[in-house]
């Protein structure tokens, strides 16, 4: 068995490797569509309290296909103030120490007929231990057969690995709702928290998570990545990135956790798209 | 004196013209620089409850001179709810009981040279009732100039009333700061709450306060409506309007304020530019 120790150092490269894979697969297909493709580029960030860790950014702006993509790992650790350890699961016991390592990703297409995609999955330590995460999309334009591809693989993931896709999927539909508007944030997808059952088995299906995102990610871009488009259907794009705004600075827990733990604003707020608008 | 009744119904009618007369003044600056000049749109809504009031929401959208403007006019009632009790003066002795009449206008510019301009008056009643509001400007490049005839205005108007400036500006300056950027959100300006040693005359201030915003909008508009700019102007614009977003939706009381009491959305995200952009 391993020890929390061993987990974390095991999590923490495993982090380190899917970013690097998450963001050489973007990098080929900005490649594959462009003459002068536009690169990622990498920052590195500290906590102020430089032994509570950092991450590392990686970020593509004004590319191809990708009108802006963030590929962010980190890993951080502290103490959580207060008001904020109600707020996260065993976080008073370990009176608000915590330790949480994880990557996230969230690509804003050039063509509005490509849905805007959003990965996460993560490791949490307070006086617990658990694994979350998640894929979801937002399109602008409905696409029933792009939805089904789209759940098709997510189910398979679940089942793969004995997990209940219809409790993922359940959660993912409560969590991406705007309250405000009365309206989903987009056509959902999975989202789990506090799996603390098996660490081995929930370790896999966290990495099968990522590699599945990263497949799905390919289907879903290549499909559409030569459809046409016009200037109303950019628009109609601008507005729902509107909405993924407001989502995600009046609810998102990410964000607000991100807030709270001391991370880098630049990379919280990477999931921001490069462009939105409001009537 | 006075009954509350009597307060209510005078304050009420106060802001129906004050909403007509702002709008007004703001529709001849348009009609003035344009040949085609966009038109306030107004639309009416309705509490739920249809019995808790409502609001109307003047909106005029691509303008010559303002790329977008909200001049909005509330009178609501009804009763919050036990977690939002904690954080209104007052609501825990009315069991949540509250009624608030407003009116609040957010302009956004179409040269990125003249700033986005705020302004609020409200009086809200719990078993407490008191005055609040301020105004407050936010550029998106420096200009000293502009900043002095703005705060000189501010000033002269607190001044004539017997009111602190000093007091309502640095709490306009605590008020309008994002922390998670470390920086202003603008200028400053005033802001004020609490106001309720004299009812007469802090009604006094604030009419005075509206119509300060009207002369104040007009003479920064006009000095610099004619400036020419360039793309990468706009674009500069477009990043400090991002910054915009993120301080309403992630800190502004006003915005909580309207979701927790049965706003209208569209109305209370108003306030949101008609775009933005991030890095």
């Amino acid at each position: 068995m391993y020890s929390l120790n061993d987990k974390k150092r095991i999590i923490d490269e495993w982090f380190n490797y899917l970013q690097i894979q998450i963001s050489s697969e973007f990098q080929k297909i900005e490649n594959n569509f462009s003459k002068k493709p536009a690169k990622f580029k990498t920052t590195e960030w500290k906590k102020e309290n430089i032994n509570q860790g950092g991450g590392i950014s990686m970020l593509l702006s004004d590319g191809v296909v990708f009108e802006k993509v963030g590929v962010n790992k980190s890993c951080v650790n502290g103490k959580f103030g207060k008001n904020f350890q109600d707020k996260i699961l065993g976080a008073k016991e370990s009176n608000g120490k915590y330790w949480a390592s994880g990557v996230s990703v969230v690509a804003h297409m050039r063509n509005p007929k490509i849905p805007a995609l959003h990965f996460n999955t993560r490791f949490i330590v307070t006086s617990k231990e658990w694994f979350g995460g998640g894929i979801d999309a937002t399109p602008s334009f409905k696409d029933l057969g792009e939805s089904k591809i789209f759940h098709k693989k997510l189910k398979n993931v679940c089942t793969a690995n004995k997990k209940s896709y219809k409790k993922f999927k359940n959660w993912c539909d409560n969590y991406f709702y705007l309250p405000n508007r009365n309206e989903p944030r987009g056509i959902g997808g999975i989202f789990f928290d506090y799996e603390m059952d098996n660490w081995l088995k929930n370790f896999k299906f966290v990495r099968d998570v990522g590699l599945t995102f990263i497949d799905l990610s390919k289907i879903i871009i290549n499909r559409k990545i030569k459809k046409t488009w016009s200037k109303k259907d950019k628009i109609t794009q601008l507005y729902k990135r509107g909405r993924y705004v407001e989502f995600n600075l009046l609810y998102d827990r990410g964000t607000k956790f991100g807030l709270n733990s001391g991370g880098n604003v630049q990379s919280i707020l990477m999931s921001l798209p490069p462009t939105a608008k409001w009537k």
